[in-house]
């Protein structure tokens, strides 16, 4: 370990969603056959307050939230098997051997298994990283990092003070959730919009001077006095003990106050926190020529860009096109390894996680090394990313 | 932010514990309750086997587990109401106030909600850490990381790193965990060890010179082949669903095999890995005045301890002395706060988070400004540390 500051670049992003699709219309269907199931269980009476929450439609979802459909794990899979088939893909495609990686640090919301292991302990097994030198234990850093929607770009930022203090030199940097498993079926704000995904990114060291970042170039923020919007109620260790009753009902499951996100968050990411960022960076709107945002919601998405577009941004757009759903941990990396063609060197990039909390965490930076990226996914062909329209 | 290397000291640990204390004897009482309501469930047959995992007495949990007595919360609080109590009590007793507090670190296995919200973004609320500078949201840094019995130590060094690397100033890291939350009552390995606690630690850059760690004195580890060993059979993303008798049978709760925890775990935390980050450190055993492991079970630790004594240790062992059972995350900053006296300038100590993963986090460093430490416990009067022979 040098005593000198490192910067750090990603060598390479790799994106795996399961092979099991869920169009709206199965969504839908799925939604119906609960709404059967809980009117059946509660002896034929739902209120019409209870029974809307079961109503959707492929018109509704692709219209409201943006999203045509999203991959589901299939039983007995998890965070772990979809975060490892993304970092095999990532070695193999990369040609960089497990023996490289000095760390693993996985950014999730939906850990495998509930207080342990950790998901960076299972995918050391799981990628051969090699835990012994001869007869001495190989030093691995790691841990499992958790903010919500912005666990992504938070675990960037730990990557990368891991990196410029010195303390790894070769991170595979997981975003990952199989956020299948958070969805409530008895409430369609969640069951409409969540998906499941897997990614890997190689994050390494590099002298200073050709440092894709620095350390005014990210940007963070915590509000928990509007933590109730994005919610699980029960489950957690406030609450860590449930009734058939509350699990029949979904207590244990995500939940949100959709119409509270738009109005709190749009005009918030939209606004304030991206004057922020850019200040602290140094940066103006029309230095960003990508820009890539959390895949909440494409609708929502579109809306923070307009206002941005009306702030003077001039980038494009790149997003994963409402084909996966809302990933959470994955979302950003995923949309990325989507559009490998516009990771070319001297680009100027904007990465922005938000959501849950309430949190924000963004990164700034410049690509100044050949940026690869491979997905199990095929090419996002032919389609336009809403928000290009100077690409149209 | 500066672009020079910044150094970390640590300003002050505060500890807290809930106030509802159970001995080992109402420990063993539950489990023989729960017994009773197994067999009635079952028909009244228990295997043998079956039979044995509910039986527990003081004089066995003290003799192979060390433990005394344990606090837990009550229903309602979580791992953020820990974490405040600790957080506000470390506020009031420093004289640092909130707006000083430019991020949030929190180390814990038992997240008050499960997906979100995060309990660092709740933690920025409850303790009142300002999110607006005038009209401009205020930058907070933070994010949960979980590294199950490493979480502290994890933490610490995700700590140094933002502070290290100008991302951070002066942060609140918090380790705390309601583990009583995940005990499963129908099997005593980890009923008769899991406790409730919450503390706060205050890490604050420091010119470089001034700093109380190094790169160097970090060492971590991860090998998930063990995985199983300390795991949680269901409830993660893995398995999400259980049936009515799984969750009657503790599935979602952390279950151990303690003999394999004994028989790997002991020779390694004893042999290579301290001998691996003495080697990185560059430091000696001779070199420690104070230890403190992850309070994980005192007569396994005292076997470690042993271990390191043939080495070479002559330094002080501090601990909880049993009276909080095992607190995952809360455990190291617990005994550093039960022994405020002993954290004089000028000493040498080593930090060791090992367990769940496997997994192990180690910290070296040197006490070189005043370090105060406060819990509402009560002081560990008059009460002889195992393994502290040198002091009998």
């Amino acid at each position: 370990m040098s005593p000198v500051l490192s910067g750090m670049r990603l060598d390479g992003i790799s994106a795996h969603a399961p092979a099991e699709v869920w169009s709206n219309a199965r969504v839908a269907a799925r939604l119906r056959l609960e709404r059967i199931r809980m009117r059946s269980r509660s002896g034929g009476r739902l209120s019409p307050e209870q029974a809307k929450l079961f109503e959707t439609s492929d018109r509704w979802v692709r219209r409201f939230i943006g999203f045509t459909q999203r991959h589901f794990c299939r039983e007995g899979e998890g965070t772990v098997d979809l975060a490892a088939r993304a970092a095999r893909q990532l070695f193999e495609r990369s040609g960089v051997s497990a023996s490289d990686i000095d760390a693993i640090v996985v950014g999730s919301v939906t850990p495998s298994y509930l207080y342990s292991p950790p998901d960076a302990a299972l995918l050391q097994h799981e990628l051969g990283i090699p835990v012994w030198r001869g007869p001495a234990p190989r030093e691995i850093v790691g841990a499992d990092v958790s903010l919500a929607c912005s666990s992504w770009v938070a675990s960037l930022l730990f990557c990368y003070a891991l990196i410029r203090a010195g303390l790894a030199r070769r991170i595979v940097l997981i975003g990952a959730d199989r956020m299948s498993a958070a969805i409530n079926w008895c409430d369609r704000s969640f069951a409409t919009v969540l998906g499941d995904a897997g990614t890997a990114t190689l994050c390494t060291a590099v002298p200073e001077e050709e440092d894709w970042f620095s350390p005014s170039q990210f940007w963070s923020w915590l509000d928990g006095s509007q933590a109730q919007m994005i919610c699980t109620p029960a489950g957690g260790s406030r609450r860590p003990t449930l009734t058939p009753e509350e699990i029949e009902a979904g207590e244990h499951r995500l939940a949100m106050d959709g119409a509270a996100v738009r109005r709190i968050l749009v005009p918030f990411v939209g606004g304030p926190a991206i004057d922020a960022a850019l200040a602290k960076a140094g940066w103006r709107m029309e230095d960003l020529d990508l820009v890539t945002l959390h895949e909440a919601n494409l609708t929502l998405n579109e809306s923070i860009v307009t206002a941005w577009r009306k702030r003077g941004l001039r980038g494009r757009v790149l997003n994963a096109l409402g084909r996966f759903g809302n990933t959470t941990s994955a979302s950003i990396p995923l949309a990325l390894a989507m559009n490998p063609e516009d990771l070319s060197i001297g680009r100027k990039f904007g990465l922005f996680g938000f959501g849950g909390g309430l949190s924000a965490c963004f990164a700034f930076g410049t690509i100044r090394h050949p940026l690869r990226a491979w997905s199990n996914l095929g090419p996002a062909e032919g389609a336009v990313s809403p928000g290009n329209e100077r690409d149209g």
